[in-house]
């Protein structure tokens, strides 16, 4: 089974990066479906599963930690719980066949299966124009809301990576292709990051 | 005039990454042959030009420093004419037309001209397992003496890198693309990484 697992800094057109990937090789495509089966599975609401995942909140911190500071009060068996559900999914939709997954730390949590794993980054200044142009309400984005944005969710993305891993996150030695790209069209470059794939899975 | 730099980390292949990226796009393509044109142009030794820029040691360093270390006792005006000739022997193989430059810095000294920058990395034990079977002497060398001659190269480039540039050597906030060639044979993926040239330079 070949699995590509994209990680990416938001704003950088990593989602798209992948979408466009995986239509190109003929692979299924993961992104937020895994989240909602994953709330099916532990039978607990989707926004308050993804909440969770994207928080990241270690299950050493037990209720009194997340109390104090601030936090919905998670109890460790719901975090455990989901952690177990995200990883039994993530391994389900690698089974049925070729794909292609954006987030979900698939990198990590597939491991054994030996997935080619890209992380897409670009400049800040690169994330935030690109964020700004595909905004609905453009108008009433500044640029200084979309940064403070940016910075956030990738903050909430380091932390659901350390929950399953060692390496830092975004840190080019957990990855096998890591792709910049500031001022790069993303569909300009999917033919060869496709044909790198075909390639590096006949490596 | 569009070029490709080169940047790797000792044993990943990089080199050879560049010689094959060179021949599939028809580019020139440079190397050592860089540094014999700057000692020509200083009218210097080419091994000391060599092992001046692989040693890196910034001309703020006087005489005195460099001694009381056991380095030869560089004097500062030949770094500084060292390092104004690799810009220029550099600037003009650039505008000789399309090329691949391995090394030397190319990807921050031709920062102006746009050069698509890419680094090669691989684990230590892939880095030590293909600079094992590509020497000639294969039954001298044992994987600690080779550990430590990959860490030894790196370091010199890492300093000689710090002379010109405020970011990390092998951040990869500094290149374009990153390719890790762990388990990986560098010619499967030459075609891939010519093609997101090409695409890399119609962005």
């Amino acid at each position: 089974m070949k699995i590509i697992t994209i990680s990416r800094e938001f704003g950088s057109g990593g989602r798209e990066l992948g979408k466009r990937l995986a239509d190109e090789l003929g692979f299924a495509y993961y992104d937020k479906e895994i989240t909602s089966q994953i709330a099916k599975e532990v039978e607990m609401d989707e926004e308050y599963v993804e909440h969770m995942l994207s928080k990241g909140i270690p299950h050493r911190f037990g209720i009194t930690y997340a109390s104090s500071f601030g936090y919905p009060t998670y109890t460790q068996f719901d975090t455990t719980k989901l952690l177990v559900a995200q990883q039994k999914i993530l391994k389900q939709v690698a089974r049925d066949g070729n794909c292609v997954i954006v987030g979900q730390c698939a990198s990590v949590l597939l491991k054994d299966l030996n997935p080619l794993n890209i992380f897409v980054y670009a400049s800040m200044e690169s994330k935030i124009k690109r964020c700004i142009m595909r905004a609905n309400n453009k108008d009433e984005l500044d640029e200084k809301t979309v940064k403070k944005m940016i910075k956030d969710i990738d903050k909430s993305r380091v932390k659901q990576h350390d929950l399953h891993s060692d390496t830092k996150w975004g840190d080019k030695t957990g990855y096998h292709l890591c792709i910049n790209t500031t001022d790069v069209e993303i569909k300009n470059i999917v033919p060869s990051v496709a044909q790198y794939a075909k390639e590096w899975f006949n490596k």
